[in-house]
């Protein structure tokens, strides 16, 4: 079987409308927020060199090392989202006619939903800090491409709300609250300002234009 | 030459990454709409067929058959923008020695900024109608993958708020100001409740969680 990063857009696509359960929004999400990075880089890689933007050329590369090293993280997370998903189907199939087998079953959704947190959770830092990387795109990148950035802010801030139902539905399953509610901690952290966040970005880019 | 929706996501996400200038932002647009109206067909998918959504059986039909026709038209959008980009780039690269050559150059790219107009003012409209789409989906939809109707709102809402930075861009290079300001009238309608309807939807499917 091939891996959801060497199938083609539209075959993607096809799946991702079909009724198989995965890929779904948490695959969804990664690419989203893959693509931010990407065009951080492509940003980068149409500001570098040029003699203009030379005051900032240290940044620029800099930044590129950041976005390429998040998108490789982004694009790991489409395979990890449909592992555990399918990881945790595996435990809900689980047989249930004994008392045994029901504790057993329980025990294991249980185990795979602290995975199935944590998975989106990872994938909703990554594209808050493509945010990040695509403001300073959007402040100091190559005017001629600016408006990349403000594409990039809004795939990975569309990327962030994606992963961030994902997290909430599996915290809600967990028993142990106090994992959960530390997830949730995190995730409000995430969240707190990335709609004006998203929004700010958009605004430098569209002045700029 | 391989069209971009028959790459690879990978491939598809270097070449975005790289310093060539296509594909870009438009082309990340329609893929992010595209993701937005395939993500409206799984959550209908999921729903048509189960006894427990019968009363909105044939709604969710309709729906899907308008998510389908709308997935296509975001598809064909991602080589749009690549052919329209490349197009515009070649009247750039007019030579422009004499004065006749300078007028030529001139009226050549007049002409083809008014497509680089329209063809991401087409994806700004797919995407806007891809959210509300995702609005029914997740008004209705079977509540056990409820939250891809969220992830396809925030995709689709993306695609939008990205479409129209290119929009804007061609739009401002435009000689003809009645055309050019008659595609923005056209734009700024669609972005008028944009924001709130995003955030409505979201809510909307976060409220079910």
């Amino acid at each position: 079987m091939k891996e959801i990063k060497d199938k083609s857009i539209e075959v993607f696509l096809d799946e991702l409308a079909s009724k198989q359960p995965t890929p779904g929004g948490g695959s969804a999400a990664a690419v989203m927020g893959a693509q931010g990075a990407a065009l951080v880089s492509m940003v980068c890689n149409l500001t570098i060199g040029k003699p203009k933007y030379a005051a900032v050329e240290a940044e620029m590369q800099n930044l590129l090392a950041e976005a390429e090293a998040l998108r490789e993280t982004l694009i790991g997370m489409i395979k990890a989202d449909v592992d555990v998903f399918d990881k945790l189907m595996a435990c809900y199939a689980l047989p249930k006619a004994s008392d045994d087998e029901k504790a057993h079953r329980s025990a294991q959704i249980q185990f795979v939903l602290r995975e199935a947190t944590e998975v989106p959770l990872a994938c909703a830092k990554a594209c808050a800090e493509a945010m990040a990387l695509s403001r300073v795109a959007a402040e100091k990148g190559n005017l001629g491409v600016i408006s990349d950035a403000g594409v990039a802010v809004m795939a990975a801030y569309a990327g962030l709300k994606s992963a961030a139902l994902n997290v909430t539905i599996n915290a809600a399953s967990l028993k142990d609250r106090e994992f959960a509610e530390a997830k949730l901690a995190e995730l409000r952290a995430l969240m707190q300002s990335a709609d004006s966040e998203a929004e700010e970005v958009y605004q430098i880019v569209k002045a700029k234009l």
